[in-house]
């Protein structure tokens, strides 16, 4: 059995701070005993976050290496760009870092500072870092100390792409991805979209230029592949708080039983649900919780591949696949602190 | 200055129908004088739409031919297979009729047969119909006796589409239309995906293996493409009371500038608004009025053209364009009681 | 009839001054020929507000005197403390003056300090302005040249409990308001309470401990008691958009017919519509327009009236009453501009 | 430790039944054996809450006696009206039996029928049953095999009431209960009012005339005052899944430290937090776990007592009581399946 890890949060008022903490109080081999916060050290957490009121008792502290020097595994839930600044010393104290921030999910450095917009300030532990998606680096996720959790578009794209493009099913220069998230994905950015008289009983499309999530789900499909693939990403905002949905499109070259594919798959895996034939899942089926599902269609029995991948986008696309990655690193279950379904409705 | 016309709405308590209401007190050529209801005969409409209190004085009466004797022109707003049956008498007796609902939208009565699962009762009056989309058919609908109002995703799928497919740009072959729509197109119906406490902050897809608009759409862009189409089409639900999203993918056979292509394809339309170069139209831009808003991409230069399409589900998508192809019969500005702006936030 | 007027709007960015321009470009006797925003100022009105693309053509302005010099009436929908410092030289100038903010609306000035946190700079025009709910002013509104419309919450709150106060019927110390808005009230402000993300799915009470709508409620009913009243106004906050509901409760210190006091006092008010016995209304049922519903009960024949006053906050609680009172200045029709129901759903 | 108990969930296809499934699979002494469906016996547990999906693997039996015979403890989740025919066979059968419906709430048999329409079948039980509300019953609860879990309304109020009426401090015959609730308090009931259609962006009160849960709060809070109490209960609709947010109004007859008083009350509880002085509790607090978050405050030092009492309907107020009962009779830790904090957002 695992023992017990000293756990260190950085970044810990945002969402995803908030989430990797309800996880980890129901940790057997866990125990937080810090969480940063630039802006709120000194107040109790229970402040920001009054669910935890009873649960946690700690008070945020700063960002300092000495508040953090007690941690055996440090989390960064961090916006992007502050995690590099960090790790490397972190790292050089013997300390393991599960990263969900973006900073060493693109394996080219120059492709990072292009759609981040500042130079990456140790690209030499770029190639260290492990991508953190269990489904595809489970053995390398294991032995880790550095883990660079995806962000929740690819880990909804990627896992619903992955069995055909395995495959060697579909078309690998024209994937369309037309996703859709809940705002909660965006953190508490205080941005007019994001007030809910600006969003609420409303949909729309943005990104259509360019989102962050495209180089990194182009990185990964291309390892897949083994060569680059093409792929159009389109996401949109829908008025809810959580959950990812990706409608994928692919042209298929010949014929398959899909069905059985993405279920052979999938085999085995703890939190990928291949749905039954025909069925579409909902984003409430995932809320709250680590699972992905995924249903897949071939509409009329056309050359078509329709996947649907739904996700918790703060589960699965953030708190919860680090927690799985945690899982791996220290050798606890798989599930630790990830089984319990979430609430529906 | 057109004549006074007497209006009927048959199906008057659902959202169509309200709609109708709603648009129709404000048109100074048109006065409502019979709103029809199986099930609340004899009470007064403002019972079921207290939105109209003080606005509408009228009670609802039975569907029967008397009752709409007095009419000049008569809108459907009833579920499919209603109108078929009550039509051919009243155009006999010389009044026009708008109809809503999807009986006399698609040419060929086995195909009609085939998705909505009874036979037709007046095939050849489809003939006679003209589809009720003025940015198609201005002229035949202003001359019609019969006109088929096209349904809510055909409307923002088909203007989405039609100046790609008019100017030969795009593969007619693998077209993608991911629709998203609000709740109140599924009208009144009680089902259980469409209580609250089912739907409210999820999202999901439905409809994947076959939706009834699907032939309806073919059917007017393989007019347009003067040949068969393929057409990939995935509906999916949003949290959210009216309106229609659709993203649309075509795969673009030749270089063009997409933006002049659609500015020049709608230059003087009333009510579709080509969105400047980059931008991304919400829903609720239009919430309660007629406009479809569209705006057209081609994310990272590549050749996958991206159109976005949206528009209120209840007016441009039934109530407002058959207010807008009765103006046309008429002869009255075509923005009559249609010009006011919806409500935003 | 009424001269066309030529209208400013000071504070044209908010939601309230979007909503004055979607009444006022319907009104036969208005013609927008100003809108400021200091911000915005040289991008169109129609960037801001999507909704009103193709309708309304102007550029916003910045809100200096000469860009309001050819105005005869200027609307300000602006926050509290700034109409204050602009109202005298408009008046000066012979302009007539709506404001729709907080500046006008309490005749003490000290009070107003007080609640709003900083001195009143013209107290002398305090008295000159008439408070503007027509229910209680037409006539003064009527030969005003300086209106202060009522605030959201107090237009609910006073239309609610003036019949039973006129009537002597309740204890006027032992009132209490119990009320619940849609987010629209608090405007654009960027706070971390009205994200999408913070709001959505939940409710709260807020404010409890004084609302600056407090005193200005009491101001009035005090009015209409002759003496001053004890009242507990707890605000909370709906996931909604717009939409106000009080409930209001007070005792009883004799038997009446509720239900014929209320329609008695109503009867004639073009936009208060009593409800039958028994109702209860929706914001729904008035959200878009300007009327106010209310519904009397004394539930189990007990010695508590309990009222229910639903109206849009944006419209009878801000812009629609404005324009009600527009009407009333300029000899209107009290509804020009304000006929259109809402739509619903 | 407590031995394992089998356990039967009676109704299952309802809300309080999923939520009785999400926290059981995690309670280290309960197995759950049997969930009774009418309709939908023979068909997976997990087709009907695919959040459940390999989790839990039962299938749906009838509810038949036999289908129950091998369990100790069964849980009721049923409409009213159905416990009350099943129950005195299970007692006499030895099992202990917790309903979470309405039959055995109310004392006086009479009282029942006249408030659910139709006569109790086993009166003589009533008294047998113990009103599950451990903050008042604790150690009834802990010896009793039968208990009739309280309402979800009657919860929020009497705790929020409980500490001022045991301390007499308010005026008992005019306290007022504002309450607003999210819709799954009426199950999945396909009633027109509960499609999302017609409740969402929009509020409104209901029941004003009476609401089944007032006879069952005024029993209660009349037995801490030891006589009748008067009570306004108005009961509303928010546009949310889950939560109850009561607000209380009392009248004080005398000074008091209410803030001391509520913390005094409810020290020790494990699930009642009173909040600091000022706070106000949100419905997303408590959203997913057992607790109820209390707050009280004196608005102006007036002499009127304002208390805030927010529970989620379906833990609290229905599933997560019924559990913490469950502990309380097995002599487990009280938290039991209930430790785990909801998530947020």
């Amino acid at each position: 059995m695992a023992q017990l890890q000293r756990i260190g949060i950085v970044g810990g008022t945002g969402y995803a701070g908030a989430e990797l903490l309800r996880l980890l109080v129901s940790h057997p081999q866990a125990k937080v005993v810090a969480v940063t916060s630039r802006g709120d050290a000194g107040t109790p957490v229970a402040d920001a976050y009054p669910q935890l009121r009873g649960v946690v008792d700690l008070d945020f502290v700063a960002p300092d290496a000495d508040n953090l020097a007690d941690c055996d595994v440090v989390f960064f839930a961090t916006p992007h760009a502050a995690a590099m600044h960090d790790v490397p010393a972190l790292l050089e104290a013997g300390k393991r870092v599960i990263d969900l921030s973006a900073d060493f999910r693109l394996r080219d450095a120059s492709l990072w500072a292009q759609w981040y917009g500042t130079d990456h300030v140790c690209p030499e532990l770029i190639e260290r870092a492990v991508y953190g998606l269990p489904e595809l680096n489970r053995d390398r996720i294991a032995g880790a100390d550095l883990v660079a959790c995806p962000g929740c578009y690819p880990t909804a794209v990627i896992l619903g792409f992955k069995p055909l493009i395995d495959a060697g099913l579909v078309d690998k220069d024209s994937l369309i991805a037309d996703a859709k998230t809940g705002v909660s994905g965006a953190g508490k950015s205080l941005k007019p979209g994001f007030l809910f008289a600006e969003m609420h009983d409303s949909f729309k499309a943005y990104g259509v230029a360019g989102h962050r999530h495209l180089p990194e789900i182009r990185q990964i499909l291309g390892d897949l592949a083994k060569d680059d693939v093409g792929l159009t990403f389109v996401p949109h905002l829908v008025p809810m708080i959580r959950g990812i949905h990706a409608t994928l499109y692919g042209r298929l070259n010949t014929q398959a039983d899909l069905q059985t594919l993405f279920e052979t798959s999938y085999a085995g895996e703890p939190f990928v649900d291949v749905l039954p034939a025909g069925a579409t899942p909902e984003t409430r089926h995932v809320r709250g919780g680590n699972m992905c599902r995924i249903a897949v269609h071939r509409p009329g029995g056309g050359d078509t591949a329709v996947v649907l991948s739904v996700i918790d986008n703060l589960v699965k696309g953030a708190a919860g696949q680090a927690v799985q990655c945690f899982n791996l690193m220290i050798d606890a279950p798989e599930n630790s602190a990830l089984a319990a379904p979430g609430a529906l409705p």
